[in-house]
This record gives structure tokens, C-alpha cells and sequence, in this order.
């Protein structure tokens, strides 16, 4: 059928069983197609076609209320609720979200990026529902690798225990991200493994016949033999003991299966887990091949072969970079022990892991527990190697302030995906890193201005053994700079002059060097010499060169890829009035109290004014009043 | 015995049960007596007397680890490991901390505060431990309380799948700090009832002798009912599913059964999982007799009775101001909603609950849920009340930014216990929330100067509709002010003049208005006129003051009870340089960059010279140069 032509799911009420393979068939094209030229989340989506279709035929959205965790699965959602024209803008500036998005669509009740979110927002709308006594059925849809993250287990327990009517639905597609780890996982590899549960009741049930009745006791433990039928073959247990009604598995690709049990599952009262098998990739072989998550989110791609397009960047990866330095210092160092809550291969782990599997652990989504376990390690004298982006340490806040930061151990923290991400969006913006860690006491923050003083930065994150130090650096590839042959380690709180300059200094670090020193180079064709400063400590700061810049009278501009509150630039406001230099003038340049969008970075960097020509003008407005006064 | 005479644990080794029994009376007359004096928190630690006892004669500490979790029932540890003579000084300033702590003692392997760190911890010291194939055991020490926090349930995850050697001491006391809430705990009060497993496994083993052998079909089944033997009687099979060795369960008063399945731990490969039953207050009758928690922590009491030294204090206490206003207003606004992360006598919430049942949801030890509960309810127009303990809140910082403010949803977020909490120490200090809150988007962030003006925020939140607001506030009890009959919406971003002045402007909120206007008053008396403003919105900023007060050249000072790195003074200071105030004089007061020990309030604030002596001084010198350029 037409996709574009959708306007919402009410047309899938009329439709027959065929009818909606052949739907799914037409989805699926569509998805492949579409996503070769913008890339996304190809695999989960075509997993979760017939479920969603099914969910949507079943329930009526928006009153009935769908939440996608994570959010990345909801294209198929999308296309059914009216927005399959704008699949061409997928996760571009202004274009389609690759998550759900409120302001979208009404049919997008809940926003999500993060993981593990779904079932504790569930449990807020029905309780809502319930409080004000309206009727309707409220299903979070949620994997299993988000499942074990800990806010979704703090939910299953309370849902477990408010017994509010809520379906579950567990979309166990057996690999999140990357292949699952967890005893978690082990349980519901049981539950996959076991068939079909009414068979399993079945043959029970007549097992049971037979026993003979030997007096009150046993007939008694019988009993509980029959209670217990569920335990016995798959595994419900699990789930059951939390409280849920267990319905599985199910296969999530058959349509006759999927609207039996959600069809058992609106009439039970209480909440029901539904686990739904899927297969991630389904209906396109190089995503259906896929065992290590090549096919989550990809770039664009030939559709006929399933090759990627090479970008054109040859520069290393910032997350190969750091990680493959930490493999070549872990050869000298048996110390070091590299900690990822389930990103193996966006942190591109894979190397270090094949050479030291006995010292990685990948821990599952789990940013809490990777962090503490990183604490744990350090209080025996390792040197744990906690790899995590940028927005998923926002997870582990509480854990770098009361495990790490107060207990002062050494953990070297590589965040990764630091400052603006692009695509992704709002939820995955690396830009609250420094405002949230830098007020930590004991922690040090450094950020490399290219790779080459990335792998020393490595070097002096490995050396360091006075307490935490974090380095972030940013998505994407480095400079393509030449790399040192040795390492060495840089003095904590040095920063580096890059150019020198009398009238005014730019301090800033990472990512916005580049823009500076083009500004910087603007500017001096003007006629304004302008120092530029690789800042490349945030925290601590290098108060030496502060104190000279500042006993200079030079205006002050920072620059940073990261919030403005409570940022890099307000640290130089804080020392500047902490020292008394009240004359100091000091503009600061980051991004503004807003949320910031998807689209492409140079086109975010752009849409804030971070960019060199805003740095001429700040620039040219603070240098220009000093020569007035001059 | 002379508890003081103790130096380690070594002694425990050669004492016979019966000495054990003595040894355990006289340190639960200690802890009663000492308590009586100087308050803490007597219930856990008369409930793990037996308990910590058998795991230190058991095990060989510091080479053995024992991490409690929480931490607050370590006082018996204490005792064992020659910190007896030190009570007299528990929890004040320079004495003895009341949890454990590494440089007190090297038997304090792990310190803890916050609750479920524990397993994370012990998961980095078993991977360290079989890294550097030393051989000891690692004892994490978890309340069944603790245990339904996100992050012990990621560790428990990975400690299953991971099956390294690990013993966990799963402490049920059927009660943490309220009565428990979830799903988690129907399944230990399962296992609570069951008995024990030994008894169950032999009537079962006798019973199925008796199932005819009927075909390979039905013996193979027979097989798996003989598997999962456990499964039927005492439900250990929650903690067997995800990889443990369960035993249990344990009168952790009895110290046969202590030694039989703690030996038998020691022995079992993989993690094991011990259920220790035991009762909080054990042997002092007015703690066994509290079911609500009256008896977790207290203040000082009598002995003989149990009756509280009354406080002199009589102005509401914070949490039961706010809470029952928040109750008041619920009885006109069915929106409202309150949720608390197992606080609800800490909260004060006990009279909301009676009064409102189905509107208040105790979740468990579990932030980061509660904070996205309160999100999905108020993405279906609730008004969801959020009570919750600033440090707490550190735990639910992801789900801050990504769940509400990006999402803009109206969640009141009232932050209990902000700034300093005196006897609890650097854990529990609530100093980080000003830093960790005012960098996010959409977030509105108050505090008021009196439980009257408490009233009218309260009521400012309940009206407000544009996004998140949290309203800060202390621990302990108001100034005893009047109090309106009827409450005011205040508009957002106002502040207020306290006193007028023209050499110079102290801008404060909170707690250190008192010290302020002290200040004021003997600055005036040198000839000095200050204004003293109450900046009771943290975010955002009253723009128009300020610009008045910037505009008017003169002196700022900021004083905050909050970290200086990125709190309110950086506020300020950011607004001075955003509107290009360069020469703005502006000086700060506040926490300094270290983790603030334990002691009372007052002692702290004069360790951090955050005094009205301290603001005489800085304004004299802000007001002095003004003086000289003037």
C-alpha cells in the first residue's frame, strides 16, 4: 500500500491477517530504502514491524498510550501514525526524529533516548488513569537489554507490587546493543529455549494425574506442584514472583500468536508481562546476519549488498583512539581493567577485549553498577578504564560524586560522545558533562585538542594516582595529526599556548580550537594580536598562566562545546573574582539554556553562534573597548 | 567483657558460642547506653549484633572484605575492630563517623552513606581479587531495603552471570527505613514464611521417591521437578534465576545456624546468597516494638523508657511544613500526587498518605524510578509532589535533565535536607543540588527564607504550569515565624529587599539570611549601609534587581550554603559578564572544593568560614575599595 498516504492507525482495524504481511512487507522496503540514504536505526525497526502493527491494530493510540523505551524502534510507529513523507529528513536539522517526539505527533506520549525509562513512566500514567478513573491501556514496550538497566528493575518491582492494570511488553530480540550479558539475560535465554507454555501445561497437567494420593501431606505439596507448573518448564518464575501475569513467548512475527495474547492480555487484571521473540534485522539479510550490532545504527548504505558507504574521514576515531591506546598501556600495566556498560563497540572495545578478556567486563546497560565496580577496583589498587558516553554518564551522577569522587579513587573515566553528537539529538547531547562533574570535588577534567595529545592524555590518565580523572573527547574522528611515538605524561592543570597574542587570549579546548584559531587569524588581519590557549585542563585550571593573562588586563573570551552554566568560561569567572581581578572583562561562548536538537553538528554549532566568525565579533567587542580606554 | 579493651577481631576466634552470647549482650548494653547520649542509629545496629559477630569470627577482616551496605549498622563493626572508646564521640565533629571510613580503620574496606553501592563494590574486588589470583573472601553486607535499589539490582545482574566467588549477606529485617515497599519484597517475605530449606528439601525428597516411574517422558520430568525442588517450597529460585547459591533462610540471631551456612559459603563456588533473617532494635524493647522506624536513627533518649529528649526547637521542622501544605492544598487540587523513595516518615508524608491513599506512592529505595513516576504523571496533567533528600536526588540526576526538564513536564521537586545535615556527614551533605540543577533547561530552582514564605513557594509550585520547579529546603526546623492564613503565588525570578543600602548588596537566600542580616547590622554600625536581598530564586535570576545592582556599580557578595562551583554566586557572575557588567565587583561565599566531614551545623559552618564574621570581613573589603575609588 502507500505508506505516504497514512494518516493514522485506525485503517489496520479493517485489515486481515494477509492484508498486514503484506503491510509489513511494504514497511520493510520502505525502511531498507530510506534508511540507505540517511542511515538510523535500521535493525531494531525491522524487528519490531509486525509488533508494532499488531499493538496498533489491537490498542487505540493515543488514548490507548504506547511507550517505546529507548525510542530508537519507533519508525514503524511512526510511519503508522502519518509520517512517512518525512522520512527523507530522518534525524536531520528540522527533519523527522529518530525518537519519539511529542510535538510530532499526539501518538507520541512519552520521549525517550536513554534507556530503561518506559516502565516508570507507564507507571506514572496509570496511575493517573487510575486517580481519575478513565479506562485505558497503557504498554511500554521494552528489550531486554534495557531491561537490565536499574531504574527498569526499581519499576518491574513496584509495578509487581501496585498490581495497577499495565502490559508489558517485552521485546526480547536477544542482542540490545550489543550481545546481552547479564544472569538477567540467562533467564530469559531459559524462557526462549522453552517453547510454548500452553504445551508445557498440557503435558504437566496429565504428568500430575498420575501421581497417586498418599495421605493430607503430599496430597498437600501436590498442591503446590500444580501452583508451581509454570516454574517448572519456563521459567515465568521470574516474572511471576515480581507479580506480573507471564504470557510467552510469543513469536513477535506472527500475527495469529501476537493478537491472541494481546488480546488475553487487555482482559487480565493486573500487570501482564507479553514476551514477544523478535529478530532484529528481520527481512534483510546483511541486518539479520548481524551477531555483534554492526546493523543497530548504521550510516547510509547500498541497499542490493548491504556495503556500507565510507565516510570520507580517514582519521581515527576518537573511541578507537582511546581505547586501543589503553589496550597498548594495558601490555606494560596489568593494573588496568576496562569497565563498558554495554557499548563494546561504539567504544570500540573490541580489541582490548580480545587481548585482556579476563580484564574487560562488559556489565550491561548498567551505568551505575559499571561506575561503582570501576570504584571497587580502584580500592584494591587497579586502574579501571570506565569507557562511557558523555550523556550515559548522567546515569552514574550520584556514583562519581559518593563512590569515586568522595572516596577519591583512581578511575580514569573516558567520556566519549562529549559536546554536541548530532543525529541523535536532544537526548544524546554530550554538553552537561563539565557543568555536572566539575563542581566534584578531587576530580580532575581534562579534554585533548587532537589525537596525538589524546594518547598523552591517556598516558597521563593511566600515570595519575591521586584520584579520579576524566578526558572527554568528542564524537566522530580526530584531526589526522601525526601521533607521537611515545607517550608522555602532561603536568595536571597545564594548559598550552598556541598562539601568542598581546590585545586579548581565547581560552578554550577540544573540538573548538580549530574555530579559534581560524578567528584568531581574522582577528590579527585586523590588527588585534590574540593569544589562543589550549585550556586542555577544565579542571584544575592552570592558575598561572590565569594569573598572567588576568595581571595583563587581557580581555578574556571561552569557548567551549558545553553548557554555559556552570561551565568551563564560569570557572574563569570564579577564579578572576576569587582572585579580585574585578576588572577582568570575560565573555564566554557554549551552549545556551536550551535543549538542543538533531541535525548535523556544523549546522547545530551554526544555529548556538559557536563559530569562529561569533568569536570575531565577541572578540572585536571586548578588544575594542579596551583600546577605547586605552 | 571490656569492649574498650578490643583491638581487632581476633579475640572471636577462640570464644565459644556461649561466650559469644555474653559478648553480644554487653555490646547492645554499650550501643543502648551510648546512644541514649549522643543519638544514631540504634535499631540496625541491635539487629546485626549476632550477625556481625559470626561474619568476623567467620572471616579473616581486612583481608576478608566485609563492605556494609548503607553503612549506618556498622557501629558493631566499630566496636570489633577497636573503636570502642571512641563512642562518646559518635557522629560529631573530628569523632567517630557513622558510617564506615577508610582512614578511621583498614577493617573499613568500602564507605558507604547511600544506600545498594555495595555489590558494585564488591564486584571490583572479586574482579581485582581473581586478576591478581589472591585468594580472600568479599562480603558485601545488604538490607532488604537497599537491596530494591536500581544499581544493587544491576550488581546483582552481573554477580550472576559473572559467577565469581562472592558472599552476600542479603540482612532482612522486614523493615528498612519505612515499612518496605515492591514486589521485592513479597518474594522475601515468601521466603521469610517458608521455614527452612533443609526440612522442605527432605519432605520433598521423600515424596517424590514415591512418584511411579511412567515412561522416559514423564521421568524426565520428574528430573526437572527434582531440579527444582527449591523452587517449590521456599522460593529461593528468585536469587537462584539470576546465578546465586541461595541459602537461607537464617536466624541471624542464632549463631548455630550463623556458622553452619556461613562455613558452607565459604566452601560453595560462584556467588552465593545468604538470607539472614534478623530483628531491627533486637533486645531493647522500645526499638522491637516500632514498626514505622521511629527507632532507625534517633536523637538522644532515656534508657529505662525509651522516651525522646525532647528537642528545644518548636518551629515546624521543614519536612512536615512543606509536606503538610502540599496535603492542604491536595484537598482543593486533585492533581496533586506525592511520591517518595522510601521516605515517607522522613518526609513527613504520614499525614498525606492517611488523608489521600490512592494519590501517595512510596516506591522503595529507588530515585531514579520515582522521579520518572512522577514524569509519566504528570505528562497526563497531574501535579506529581516529588519529596525527596537532596543527596537522594544525586541518584535520579539522568532522569532530571532527559526525563523532566527536556521534556518540560510539571513535576514539583521538593529537595529536603539542602545544604549542610550536620551529623550524617559527606555523604549526606545536600550541597551539590544548586550545581547539579541550575546548568539544566526549563528548571526553575527556589528557596525560602521562612517556613511562611515556605507556604507561599509551596503553593508558587502547585500553581506553576511552564515545567519543572524544586524548591529547596533545609533540614531541621523553621524560625518559628507567623504564618499567613492565606498563600500567594510569588512571581518566578523575584526577589526581595530584606534591607535597603547603598555602599554594597550581600545576595543570599535560605539559611544564611540570618548570618546576613547580622552581617548587615554591624557593617552599619561601621558606616557601611548594606542591602541584603533574598534571592529566593536560584534560577532563574530576578534580571531586574540585578541590573539595577550592577547598574549602580556596587559590590556584590553571594552567599550560599551550596557548593561555589557553578552555584548561585557563578549565577550572578555569569549574568555580570552576559550583560557585559566588567567591572562588577562580585565576591562569593559558600562550600568550599573538599566533601564536608560530619558535626553539627554550626561547628561546619565556622570549619568553612561561612559566618556573619567572614561577611563583615569580605564586604569591608568590597566596600573599602569602592570607598578609596570613590
Amino acid at each position: 500500500m502507500d505508506l505516504l498516504s497514512i494518516k493514522d492507525p485506525s485503517f489496520l482495524k479493517k485489515l486481515s491477517n494477509e492484508e498486514l504481511e503484506d503491510l509489513a512487507s511494504d514497511i520493510r522496503h520502505f525502511l531498507i530504502e530510506k534508511l540507505s540514504v540517511t542511515g538510523g536505526h535500521i535493525g531494531p525497526n525491522l524487528g519490531v514491524v509486525e509488533l508494532t502493527i499488531a499493538l496498533h491494530k489491537s490498542f487505540d493510540s493515543p488514548t490507548d498510550k504506547i511507550l517505546w523505551d529507548v525510542g530508537h524502534q519507533s519508525y514503524v510507529h511512526k510511519i503508522l501514525t502519518g509520517r512517512a513523507s518525512q522520512f527523507d529528513t530522518l534525524r536531520k536539522y528540522k527533519g523527522l526524529c529518530g525518537f519519539p517526539k511529542m510535538i510530532e505527533s499526539p501518538h507520541d506520549v512519552w520521549e525517550t533516548g536513554h534507556s530503561s525509562t518506559s516502565l516508570s513512566g507507564a507507571m506514572g500514567m496509570v496511575i493517573a488513569r487510575d486517580i481519575k478513573k478513565e479506562n485505558s491501556h497503557v504498554i511500554p514496550v521494552i528489550g531486554d537489554g534495557a531491561l537490565t538497566g536499574g531504574m527498569a528493575l526499581e519499576a518491574l518491582n513496584h509495578i509487581g507490587h501496585e498490581q495497577k492494570n499495565m502490559i508489558v511488553v517485552l521485546n526480547d530480540n536477544e542482542m540490545s546493543i550489543a550481545p546481552n550479558v547479564g544472569a538477567l539475560h540467562n533467564v530469559l535465554g531459559r524462557l526462549r529455549t522453552a517453547g510454548k507454555y500452553q504445551w508445557a501445561k498440557d503435558e504437566l497437567e496429565a504428568f500430575l494425574k498420575k501421581i497417586p494420593a498418599v495421605g493430607g501431606k503430599i496430597a498437600s505439596t501436590a498442591e503446590r506442584l500444580k501452583d508451581s507448573l509454570k516454574y517448572l518448564l519456563v521459567s515465568g518464575v521470574f516474572f511471576e514472583e515480581l507479580g506480573f501475569t507471564y504470557l510467552g513467548p510469543i513469536d513477535g512475527h506472527n500475527y495469529e500468536e501476537l493478537f491472541e495474547n494481546i488480546n488475553y492480555a487487555k482482559k487480565t487484571e493486573g500487570p501482564v508481562l507479553l514476551h514477544v521473540i523478535t529478530k532484529k534485522g528481520k527481512g534483510y539479510e546483511p541486518a539479520e546476519r548481524d551477531t555483534v550490532g554492526t546493523w543497530h545504527g548504521t550510516g547510509p548504505y547500498k541497499t542490493e549488498t548491504g556495503d556500507f558507504l565510507k565516510p570520507v574521514n580517514t582519521a581515527p576515531a576518537w573511541s578507537k583512539l582511546v581505547s586501543e591506546t589503553v589496550r597498548e598501556l594495558a601490555r606494560e600495566d596489568e593494573r588496568i581493567v576496562a569497565i563498558t556498560p554495554a557499548m563494546p563497540v561504539g567504544s570500540k572495545l573490541e580489541g582490548f577485549a580480545s587481548e585482556f578478556p579476563d580484564r574487560m567486563f562488559d556489565v550491561g546497560i548498567a551505568e551505575q553498577h559499571a561506575a561503582t565496580v570501576a570504584a571497587g577496583l580502584a580500592t584494591q589498587g587497579m586502574k579501571p578504564f570506565l569507557a562511557i558516553y558523555s550523556t550515559f554518564l548522567q546515569r552514574a551522577y550520584d556514583q562519581m560524586v559518593h563512590d569515586i569522587a568522595r572516596q577519591n579513587l583512581n578511575v580514569f573515566i573516558g567520556i566519549d560522545r562529549a559536546g554536541l553528537v548530532g543525529a541523535d539529538g536532544e537526548t544524546h547531547q554530550g554538553v552537561f558533562d563539565i557543568a555536572f562533574l566539575r563542581h566534584l570535588p578531587n576530580m580532575v577534567l581534562m579534554m585533548p585538542k587532537d589525537e596525538n595529545e589524546g594518547r598523552h592524555m591517556t598516558y597521563t590518565a593511566i600515570q595519575y594516582n591521586d584520584g579520579p580523572i576524566a578526558m572527554r573527547f568528542p564524537r566522530g574522528n580526530g584531526l589526522g595529526v601525526e601521533i607521537d611515538e611515545k607517550m608522555e605524561a602532561l603536568p595536571i592543570g597545564s594548559w598550552e599556548v598556541l598562539k601568542e597574542g598581546k590585545d586579548a587570549a581565547i581560552l578554550t579546548f577540544g573540538t573548538t580550537i580549530p574555530m579559534a584559531m581560524e578567528a584568531a587569524s581574522l582577528l590579527e588581519a585586523k590588527g588585534y594580536s590574540v593569544k589562543v590557549v589550549n585550556a586542555r585542563f577544565i579542571k584544575p585550571l592552570d592558575e598561572t598562566m590565569l594569573h598572567d593573562i588576568l595581571s595583563m588586563n587581557m580581555p578574556i573570551l571561552t569557548v567551549e562545546e558545553a553548557v554555559l552554566q556552570g561551565g568551563f568560561g564560569s570557572a574563569v569567572l570564579e577564579f578572576a573574582h576569587d582572585y579580585q581581578y574585578h576588572h577582568a572583562k570575560v565573555d564566554r561562548m557554549g551552549i545556551p539554556d536550551h535543549f538542543i536538537e538533531h541535525g548535523s553538528v556544523d549546522k547545530l554549532l551554526e544555529e548556538i553562534d559557536l563559530t569562529s566568525e561569533e568569536i570575531v565579533k565577541r572578540m572585536s567587542r571586548l578588544a575594542e573597548k579596551k583600546q577605547k580606554r586605552a
